[in-house]
Protein backbone atom coordinates (compact mmCIF):
# COMPACT_ATOMS: atom_id res chain seq x y z
CA UNK A 1 0.00 0.00 0.00
CA UNK A 2 0.89 3.58 -0.59
CA UNK A 3 3.18 5.00 2.12
CA UNK A 4 0.46 7.33 4.12
CA UNK A 5 1.65 11.04 4.00
CA UNK A 6 -1.70 12.86 4.40
CA UNK A 7 -5.67 11.39 5.00
CA UNK A 8 -8.29 12.26 3.48
CA UNK A 9 -11.58 12.26 4.95
CA UNK A 10 -14.69 12.14 2.68
CA UNK A 11 -17.72 13.72 4.82
CA UNK A 12 -20.38 15.80 4.72
CA UNK A 13 -22.55 12.65 5.67
CA UNK A 14 -23.56 13.85 8.13
CA UNK A 15 -21.65 16.84 9.05
CA UNK A 16 -21.26 15.48 12.62
CA UNK A 17 -20.25 12.36 11.78
CA UNK A 18 -16.96 13.48 10.06
CA UNK A 19 -16.60 15.67 13.22
CA UNK A 20 -16.34 12.43 14.99
CA UNK A 21 -13.99 10.46 13.00
CA UNK A 22 -11.96 13.54 13.40
CA UNK A 23 -12.29 13.38 17.12
CA UNK A 24 -11.52 9.58 17.82
CA UNK A 25 -8.34 10.39 15.64
CA UNK A 26 -7.21 12.62 17.91
CA UNK A 27 -7.96 11.01 20.71
CA UNK A 28 -6.40 7.79 19.82
CA UNK A 29 -3.16 9.80 19.12
CA UNK A 30 -0.32 9.83 21.39
CA UNK A 31 1.10 13.22 20.56
CA UNK A 32 3.64 15.52 22.60
CA UNK A 33 2.95 18.32 20.18
CA UNK A 34 1.02 19.41 17.33
CA UNK A 35 3.07 18.49 14.68
CA UNK A 36 2.58 14.52 15.94
CA UNK A 37 -0.94 14.50 15.24
CA UNK A 38 -1.82 13.18 11.81
CA UNK A 39 -2.23 15.51 8.69
CA UNK A 40 -5.95 15.35 7.41
CA UNK A 41 -7.66 17.54 5.17
CA UNK A 42 -11.58 17.33 5.68
CA UNK A 43 -14.38 17.60 2.68
CA UNK A 44 -17.41 18.32 5.20
CA UNK A 45 -19.57 19.27 1.73
CA UNK A 46 -22.91 17.94 3.04
CA UNK A 47 -24.56 19.18 -0.28
CA UNK A 48 -24.69 15.33 -1.63
CA UNK A 49 -27.55 14.04 -3.01
CA UNK A 50 -29.41 11.76 0.24
CA UNK A 51 -28.12 8.27 -0.04
CA UNK A 52 -30.92 6.50 1.77
CA UNK A 53 -33.39 7.91 -0.38
CA UNK A 54 -31.31 7.40 -3.71
CA UNK A 55 -31.20 3.55 -3.07
CA UNK A 56 -34.61 3.53 -2.05
CA UNK A 57 -35.16 4.74 -5.65
CA UNK A 58 -36.46 8.30 -4.33
CA UNK A 59 -34.42 10.89 -5.16
CA UNK A 60 -30.51 11.30 -7.24
CA UNK A 61 -27.56 9.54 -7.01
CA UNK A 62 -24.92 11.05 -4.86
CA UNK A 63 -22.07 9.68 -7.09
CA UNK A 64 -21.43 12.86 -9.18
CA UNK A 65 -20.90 14.85 -5.47
CA UNK A 66 -18.81 11.53 -4.30
CA UNK A 67 -16.65 12.32 -7.55
CA UNK A 68 -15.72 15.66 -6.98
CA UNK A 69 -14.93 15.11 -3.37
CA UNK A 70 -12.42 12.10 -4.58
CA UNK A 71 -11.10 14.84 -7.24
CA UNK A 72 -10.44 17.45 -4.53
CA UNK A 73 -8.84 15.62 -1.76
CA UNK A 74 -6.64 13.91 -4.19
CA UNK A 75 -5.71 16.98 -5.27
CA UNK A 76 -4.92 18.30 -1.79
CA UNK A 77 -2.32 15.63 -2.09
CA UNK A 78 -3.46 12.93 0.94
CA UNK A 79 -2.16 9.68 0.46
CA UNK A 80 -5.61 7.62 1.39
CA UNK A 81 -9.03 8.39 1.73
CA UNK A 82 -11.27 7.65 4.63
CA UNK A 83 -15.29 7.37 4.35
CA UNK A 84 -16.95 8.18 7.17
CA UNK A 85 -20.67 7.17 6.10
CA UNK A 86 -21.37 3.14 5.93
CA UNK A 87 -23.99 3.42 3.57
CA UNK A 88 -21.94 5.64 0.81
CA UNK A 89 -19.69 2.38 0.65
CA UNK A 90 -22.52 1.67 -1.57
CA UNK A 91 -19.95 3.96 -5.02
CA UNK A 92 -17.22 2.52 -3.49
CA UNK A 93 -16.18 0.67 -6.36
CA UNK A 94 -16.81 3.95 -8.22
CA UNK A 95 -14.79 5.98 -6.22
CA UNK A 96 -11.90 3.81 -5.80
CA UNK A 97 -11.29 3.65 -9.51
CA UNK A 98 -11.38 7.65 -9.29
CA UNK A 99 -8.99 7.70 -6.61
CA UNK A 100 -5.38 7.67 -6.78
CA UNK A 101 -5.08 7.73 -3.24
CA UNK A 102 -6.92 4.13 -2.05
CA UNK A 103 -10.05 4.03 -0.21
CA UNK A 104 -9.96 2.68 3.16
CA UNK A 105 -13.11 0.02 3.70
CA UNK A 106 -14.97 0.69 6.54
CA UNK A 107 -16.49 -2.69 6.72
CA UNK A 108 -12.94 -4.47 6.27
CA UNK A 109 -10.97 -2.31 9.19
CA UNK A 110 -14.23 -2.97 11.52
CA UNK A 111 -14.11 -7.09 10.92
CA UNK A 112 -10.53 -6.73 11.28
CA UNK A 113 -10.91 -4.71 14.86
CA UNK A 114 -14.01 -7.96 15.66
CA UNK A 115 -11.51 -10.61 14.69
CA UNK A 116 -8.96 -9.01 17.32
CA UNK A 117 -11.07 -8.70 20.11
CA UNK A 118 -9.54 -11.05 23.22
CA UNK A 119 -13.67 -12.22 23.91
CA UNK A 120 -15.19 -12.48 20.08
CA UNK A 121 -19.46 -12.45 20.35
CA UNK A 122 -20.62 -15.78 18.79
CA UNK A 123 -23.50 -13.33 17.38
CA UNK A 124 -23.74 -9.72 17.02
CA UNK A 125 -26.42 -7.08 16.26
CA UNK A 126 -26.13 -4.76 13.59
CA UNK A 127 -27.30 -0.94 13.46
CA UNK A 128 -27.42 0.22 10.10
CA UNK A 129 -29.19 1.67 6.87
CA UNK A 130 -31.45 -0.46 4.47
CA UNK A 131 -28.81 0.77 2.11
CA UNK A 132 -26.18 -1.22 4.43
CA UNK A 133 -28.10 -4.10 5.10
CA UNK A 134 -28.93 -5.13 1.56
CA UNK A 135 -25.51 -4.65 0.24
CA UNK A 136 -24.61 -7.70 2.94
CA UNK A 137 -20.66 -6.21 3.80
CA UNK A 138 -21.01 -6.61 6.92
CA UNK A 139 -23.30 -9.77 6.99
CA UNK A 140 -20.59 -11.42 4.91
CA UNK A 141 -17.66 -10.63 6.13
CA UNK A 142 -19.09 -11.60 9.60
CA UNK A 143 -20.36 -14.87 8.42
CA UNK A 144 -17.02 -15.70 6.76
CA UNK A 145 -15.65 -15.59 10.64
CA UNK A 146 -17.78 -17.30 11.77
CA UNK A 147 -19.78 -15.01 13.63
CA UNK A 148 -23.84 -15.20 13.35
CA UNK A 149 -25.71 -11.60 12.80
CA UNK A 150 -28.91 -10.40 13.70
CA UNK A 151 -30.39 -7.58 11.98
CA UNK A 152 -33.29 -4.84 12.20
CA UNK A 153 -36.59 -5.61 10.67
CA UNK A 154 -38.31 -3.01 8.04
CA UNK A 155 -40.76 -1.87 11.13
CA UNK A 156 -37.62 -1.64 13.15
CA UNK A 157 -35.75 0.61 11.18
CA UNK A 158 -38.96 2.66 9.77
CA UNK A 159 -40.13 2.64 14.14
CA UNK A 160 -36.63 4.03 15.65
CA UNK A 161 -33.94 3.73 13.08
CA UNK A 162 -34.51 6.06 10.55
CA UNK A 163 -36.10 8.84 12.49
CA UNK A 164 -33.11 8.34 14.78
CA UNK A 165 -30.61 8.68 12.28
CA UNK A 166 -32.69 11.97 11.03
CA UNK A 167 -32.64 13.41 14.17
CA UNK A 168 -29.17 13.84 14.49
CA UNK A 169 -28.49 14.97 11.39
CA UNK A 170 -30.54 18.00 12.32
CA UNK A 171 -28.62 18.42 15.16
CA UNK A 172 -31.01 16.55 18.01
CA UNK A 173 -28.50 14.30 18.69
CA UNK A 174 -29.62 13.43 21.87
CA UNK A 175 -33.30 12.58 20.97
CA UNK A 176 -31.60 10.22 18.05
CA UNK A 177 -29.74 8.54 20.86
CA UNK A 178 -33.13 7.83 22.48
CA UNK A 179 -34.47 6.21 19.49
CA UNK A 180 -31.26 4.35 18.09
CA UNK A 181 -31.29 2.95 21.84
CA UNK A 182 -34.69 1.00 21.45
CA UNK A 183 -33.32 -0.35 18.67
CA UNK A 184 -30.44 -1.80 20.51
CA UNK A 185 -32.99 -3.09 22.78
CA UNK A 186 -35.10 -4.98 19.88
CA UNK A 187 -31.59 -6.54 19.06
CA UNK A 188 -30.45 -7.74 22.45
CA UNK A 189 -33.43 -8.85 22.95
CA UNK A 190 -32.98 -11.38 19.69
CA UNK A 191 -29.65 -12.34 21.24
CA UNK A 192 -27.06 -10.33 20.07
CA UNK A 193 -23.95 -9.95 22.59
CA UNK A 194 -22.54 -6.95 21.26
CA UNK A 195 -23.90 -4.21 18.36
CA UNK A 196 -21.91 -2.86 15.32
CA UNK A 197 -22.84 0.34 15.18
CA UNK A 198 -22.59 0.32 11.39
CA UNK A 199 -23.85 3.77 10.51
CA UNK A 200 -21.44 6.78 11.66
CA UNK A 201 -24.59 8.94 13.24
CA UNK A 202 -25.01 5.66 15.81
CA UNK A 203 -22.25 5.91 17.61
CA UNK A 204 -22.16 9.83 18.96
CA UNK A 205 -25.54 9.21 19.18
CA UNK A 206 -25.39 6.53 21.97
CA UNK A 207 -22.45 8.53 23.35
CA UNK A 208 -24.49 11.68 23.84
CA UNK A 209 -27.28 9.61 26.26
CA UNK A 210 -24.09 7.13 27.47
CA UNK A 211 -26.13 4.08 26.53
CA UNK A 212 -25.62 0.61 28.18
CA UNK A 213 -25.16 -0.61 25.09
CA UNK A 214 -21.80 0.96 24.64
CA UNK A 215 -19.16 -1.38 26.31
CA UNK A 216 -20.53 -4.16 24.50
CA UNK A 217 -20.40 -1.88 20.73
CA UNK A 218 -18.10 -2.11 18.08
CA UNK A 219 -17.84 1.30 16.43
CA UNK A 220 -16.70 1.44 12.75
CA UNK A 221 -15.95 5.19 13.24
CA UNK A 222 -13.12 4.14 16.21
CA UNK A 223 -12.01 1.16 14.26
CA UNK A 224 -11.35 3.49 11.24
CA UNK A 225 -9.96 6.21 13.31
CA UNK A 226 -7.14 3.53 15.23
CA UNK A 227 -6.17 2.19 11.65
CA UNK A 228 -5.67 5.51 10.32
CA UNK A 229 -3.88 6.38 13.44
CA UNK A 230 -1.63 3.39 12.94
CA UNK A 231 -0.39 3.68 9.56
CA UNK A 232 0.53 7.40 10.29
CA UNK A 233 2.87 5.90 13.21
CA UNK A 234 4.31 3.38 11.08
CA UNK A 235 5.11 6.29 8.61
CA UNK A 236 6.57 8.10 10.83
CA UNK A 237 8.72 5.70 12.32
CA UNK A 238 10.09 4.94 8.74
CA UNK A 239 10.43 7.91 8.33
CA UNK A 240 14.46 8.68 8.17
CA UNK A 241 14.49 11.87 9.94
CA UNK A 242 11.79 14.83 11.86
CA UNK A 243 11.52 17.99 9.69
CA UNK A 244 10.03 19.69 12.14
CA UNK B 1 -17.71 40.99 0.00
CA UNK B 2 -17.78 37.39 -2.41
CA UNK B 3 -20.59 35.19 -2.00
CA UNK B 4 -20.36 32.84 0.50
CA UNK B 5 -20.07 29.30 -1.67
CA UNK B 6 -17.80 26.92 0.90
CA UNK B 7 -16.01 27.77 4.20
CA UNK B 8 -11.94 26.72 3.57
CA UNK B 9 -10.75 26.75 7.65
CA UNK B 10 -6.98 27.04 7.57
CA UNK B 11 -6.65 24.58 10.84
CA UNK B 12 -3.85 22.30 12.55
CA UNK B 13 -2.73 25.03 14.98
CA UNK B 14 -3.53 23.14 16.87
CA UNK B 15 -5.65 20.39 15.85
CA UNK B 16 -8.13 20.13 18.84
CA UNK B 17 -8.72 24.36 18.18
CA UNK B 18 -10.05 23.17 14.30
CA UNK B 19 -12.11 20.76 15.99
CA UNK B 20 -13.49 23.34 18.47
CA UNK B 21 -13.96 25.41 15.29
CA UNK B 22 -16.13 22.96 13.49
CA UNK B 23 -18.03 22.17 16.45
CA UNK B 24 -19.01 24.92 17.38
CA UNK B 25 -20.44 25.93 13.73
CA UNK B 26 -22.07 22.56 13.86
CA UNK B 27 -23.62 23.99 17.37
CA UNK B 28 -24.62 27.60 15.78
CA UNK B 29 -26.67 26.55 12.57
CA UNK B 30 -30.31 25.90 12.75
CA UNK B 31 -30.73 22.78 10.48
CA UNK B 32 -33.20 20.18 9.75
CA UNK B 33 -30.78 17.65 7.42
CA UNK B 34 -27.19 17.34 6.28
CA UNK B 35 -27.95 19.66 3.73
CA UNK B 36 -28.63 22.90 5.56
CA UNK B 37 -24.81 22.86 6.92
CA UNK B 38 -22.22 24.92 6.00
CA UNK B 39 -20.22 23.77 3.66
CA UNK B 40 -16.60 23.42 4.52
CA UNK B 41 -13.06 22.59 3.70
CA UNK B 42 -10.47 21.96 6.35
CA UNK B 43 -6.58 21.89 6.13
CA UNK B 44 -5.86 20.54 9.42
CA UNK B 45 -2.41 19.74 8.63
CA UNK B 46 0.02 20.25 11.71
CA UNK B 47 3.44 19.66 10.40
CA UNK B 48 3.86 23.33 10.89
CA UNK B 49 6.95 25.56 12.32
CA UNK B 50 5.74 26.29 15.68
CA UNK B 51 4.30 29.59 15.84
CA UNK B 52 5.40 30.75 19.35
CA UNK B 53 9.32 29.72 18.33
CA UNK B 54 9.14 31.64 15.22
CA UNK B 55 7.76 34.98 17.00
CA UNK B 56 10.62 34.33 19.71
CA UNK B 57 13.32 34.33 16.93
CA UNK B 58 13.52 30.70 17.96
CA UNK B 59 12.49 28.77 14.98
CA UNK B 60 11.65 28.97 11.16
CA UNK B 61 9.10 30.51 9.83
CA UNK B 62 5.65 28.79 9.21
CA UNK B 63 5.01 31.10 6.59
CA UNK B 64 5.70 28.56 4.03
CA UNK B 65 3.52 26.06 5.16
CA UNK B 66 0.86 28.14 5.61
CA UNK B 67 0.82 29.69 2.17
CA UNK B 68 0.44 25.93 0.89
CA UNK B 69 -2.67 25.71 2.91
CA UNK B 70 -4.19 28.79 1.28
CA UNK B 71 -3.20 27.20 -1.72
CA UNK B 72 -4.97 23.92 -1.46
CA UNK B 73 -7.85 25.70 0.28
CA UNK B 74 -7.74 28.09 -2.80
CA UNK B 75 -7.58 24.89 -5.16
CA UNK B 76 -10.47 23.13 -3.48
CA UNK B 77 -13.27 26.23 -4.67
CA UNK B 78 -13.97 27.76 -1.26
CA UNK B 79 -15.02 31.36 -1.20
CA UNK B 80 -13.92 32.98 2.50
CA UNK B 81 -11.06 31.23 4.47
CA UNK B 82 -10.52 31.03 8.75
CA UNK B 83 -7.63 30.92 10.49
CA UNK B 84 -8.88 29.05 14.06
CA UNK B 85 -5.14 30.79 15.71
CA UNK B 86 -4.85 33.76 17.12
CA UNK B 87 -1.09 34.02 16.60
CA UNK B 88 -0.94 33.01 12.84
CA UNK B 89 -2.64 36.29 12.23
CA UNK B 90 0.88 37.44 12.34
CA UNK B 91 1.35 35.94 8.81
CA UNK B 92 -2.37 37.55 7.63
CA UNK B 93 -1.35 39.99 5.04
CA UNK B 94 0.72 38.00 3.09
CA UNK B 95 -1.59 34.70 3.40
CA UNK B 96 -4.52 37.17 2.22
CA UNK B 97 -2.26 38.82 -0.57
CA UNK B 98 -1.82 35.18 -1.76
CA UNK B 99 -5.32 34.01 -1.67
CA UNK B 100 -8.40 34.92 -3.92
CA UNK B 101 -10.88 33.82 -1.18
CA UNK B 102 -10.66 36.57 1.42
CA UNK B 103 -9.60 35.59 4.86
CA UNK B 104 -11.61 36.82 7.91
CA UNK B 105 -9.92 38.19 10.65
CA UNK B 106 -10.41 36.88 14.04
CA UNK B 107 -9.83 40.14 15.61
CA UNK B 108 -12.49 42.11 13.91
CA UNK B 109 -15.38 39.79 14.20
CA UNK B 110 -14.43 38.99 17.67
CA UNK B 111 -14.45 42.90 18.45
CA UNK B 112 -17.28 43.38 16.58
CA UNK B 113 -19.06 40.71 18.83
CA UNK B 114 -17.97 42.38 21.70
CA UNK B 115 -19.36 45.68 20.50
CA UNK B 116 -23.30 44.21 19.76
CA UNK B 117 -23.11 42.69 23.60
CA UNK B 118 -25.73 44.28 25.75
CA UNK B 119 -23.49 44.24 28.61
CA UNK B 120 -20.29 46.21 27.53
CA UNK B 121 -17.58 45.54 30.10
CA UNK B 122 -15.53 48.68 31.32
CA UNK B 123 -12.41 46.34 31.08
CA UNK B 124 -11.51 42.74 29.87
CA UNK B 125 -8.82 41.01 30.58
CA UNK B 126 -6.49 39.76 27.10
CA UNK B 127 -5.57 36.03 27.18
CA UNK B 128 -3.27 35.36 24.31
CA UNK B 129 0.44 34.30 23.32
CA UNK B 130 3.35 36.54 23.37
CA UNK B 131 3.07 37.11 19.60
CA UNK B 132 -0.78 38.04 19.92
CA UNK B 133 -0.29 40.23 22.61
CA UNK B 134 2.81 42.08 20.67
CA UNK B 135 0.45 42.45 17.23
CA UNK B 136 -1.62 44.63 19.65
CA UNK B 137 -4.46 43.70 17.45
CA UNK B 138 -7.26 43.03 20.30
CA UNK B 139 -5.66 46.07 22.26
CA UNK B 140 -6.20 48.40 19.46
CA UNK B 141 -9.44 47.38 18.77
CA UNK B 142 -10.93 47.38 22.31
CA UNK B 143 -8.99 50.79 22.89
CA UNK B 144 -10.55 52.14 19.99
CA UNK B 145 -14.22 51.40 21.22
CA UNK B 146 -13.20 52.55 24.62
CA UNK B 147 -12.52 49.48 26.34
CA UNK B 148 -9.85 49.08 28.77
CA UNK B 149 -7.58 45.66 28.70
CA UNK B 150 -5.48 43.90 31.42
CA UNK B 151 -2.71 41.99 29.80
CA UNK B 152 -0.79 38.85 31.54
CA UNK B 153 2.70 39.77 32.49
CA UNK B 154 5.43 37.64 30.94
CA UNK B 155 5.98 36.00 34.06
CA UNK B 156 2.02 34.73 33.78
CA UNK B 157 2.49 33.44 30.50
CA UNK B 158 5.69 31.47 31.33
CA UNK B 159 3.97 30.18 34.41
CA UNK B 160 0.64 29.58 33.22
CA UNK B 161 -0.12 30.21 29.45
CA UNK B 162 2.69 28.62 28.02
CA UNK B 163 2.59 25.40 29.79
CA UNK B 164 -1.20 25.35 29.57
CA UNK B 165 -1.35 25.64 25.88
CA UNK B 166 1.65 23.29 24.95
CA UNK B 167 -0.22 20.96 27.76
CA UNK B 168 -3.52 21.04 24.83
CA UNK B 169 -1.54 20.45 22.18
CA UNK B 170 -0.15 17.01 23.49
CA UNK B 171 -3.79 16.20 24.61
CA UNK B 172 -3.70 17.03 28.03
CA UNK B 173 -6.98 19.20 28.15
CA UNK B 174 -7.76 19.19 31.53
CA UNK B 175 -4.52 20.13 32.52
CA UNK B 176 -4.24 23.16 30.64
CA UNK B 177 -7.46 24.22 31.68
CA UNK B 178 -6.61 23.88 35.27
CA UNK B 179 -2.83 26.24 33.93
CA UNK B 180 -5.16 28.55 31.72
CA UNK B 181 -7.75 28.97 34.68
CA UNK B 182 -4.83 30.24 37.05
CA UNK B 183 -4.02 32.87 34.60
CA UNK B 184 -7.63 33.93 34.61
CA UNK B 185 -7.86 34.11 38.29
CA UNK B 186 -4.42 36.69 38.23
CA UNK B 187 -6.36 38.80 35.64
CA UNK B 188 -9.57 39.25 37.43
CA UNK B 189 -7.89 40.38 40.30
CA UNK B 190 -6.47 42.74 38.50
CA UNK B 191 -9.93 44.16 37.47
CA UNK B 192 -10.88 42.64 34.19
CA UNK B 193 -14.62 42.23 33.94
CA UNK B 194 -14.89 39.66 31.10
CA UNK B 195 -12.29 37.62 29.40
CA UNK B 196 -11.34 37.76 25.75
CA UNK B 197 -9.82 33.73 25.06
CA UNK B 198 -8.02 35.00 22.24
CA UNK B 199 -5.84 31.71 21.74
CA UNK B 200 -8.21 29.24 19.99
CA UNK B 201 -6.77 26.30 22.69
CA UNK B 202 -8.23 27.98 25.83
CA UNK B 203 -11.68 27.75 25.19
CA UNK B 204 -11.84 24.03 24.72
CA UNK B 205 -9.41 23.72 27.69
CA UNK B 206 -11.42 26.01 30.20
CA UNK B 207 -14.65 24.07 28.67
CA UNK B 208 -13.07 20.89 29.70
CA UNK B 209 -12.87 21.88 33.16
CA UNK B 210 -15.79 24.10 33.27
CA UNK B 211 -14.34 27.12 34.28
CA UNK B 212 -16.22 29.60 36.58
CA UNK B 213 -14.60 32.12 34.23
CA UNK B 214 -16.71 30.77 30.59
CA UNK B 215 -20.25 32.49 31.29
CA UNK B 216 -17.69 35.85 31.71
CA UNK B 217 -15.54 35.20 28.52
CA UNK B 218 -15.60 36.30 24.63
CA UNK B 219 -14.71 33.45 22.87
CA UNK B 220 -12.87 34.18 19.67
CA UNK B 221 -13.84 30.81 17.93
CA UNK B 222 -17.15 30.98 18.76
CA UNK B 223 -17.42 34.28 17.34
CA UNK B 224 -15.76 33.10 13.60
CA UNK B 225 -18.22 30.11 13.86
CA UNK B 226 -21.20 31.98 14.52
CA UNK B 227 -19.77 34.69 11.76
CA UNK B 228 -19.31 31.86 9.29
CA UNK B 229 -23.04 30.30 9.90
CA UNK B 230 -24.57 33.60 9.12
CA UNK B 231 -22.89 34.49 6.26
CA UNK B 232 -23.76 31.22 4.91
CA UNK B 233 -27.70 31.78 5.88
CA UNK B 234 -27.90 34.99 3.75
CA UNK B 235 -26.32 33.64 0.83
CA UNK B 236 -28.91 30.78 1.32
CA UNK B 237 -31.73 33.29 1.32
CA UNK B 238 -30.49 35.02 -1.08
CA UNK B 239 -30.49 31.93 -3.31
CA UNK B 240 -33.21 32.00 -5.68
CA UNK B 241 -33.62 28.01 -5.48
CA UNK B 242 -32.35 24.85 -3.30
CA UNK B 243 -30.25 22.65 -5.32
CA UNK B 244 -31.28 19.51 -2.88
Amino acid sequence: MNEFRRLGILGGMGPLATLDLQQKILAATPANRDQDHVPVVVWNVPQIADRQHALAGLGPSPLPQLLDAIKGLNQAGVSHIALPCNTAHYWYDELAAASAAPLLHIADITTQAMTEESLRPSTIGLIATQGTLTANWYQQRFSQAGIGVVIPTPDELAQWFVPGCYAVKRGDIRGGGLLLDLLADRLASRGAQKLVLACTEVPPALEAINSKYLPDSIDPTTALAKTCVKMWQQSQQSATGLMY
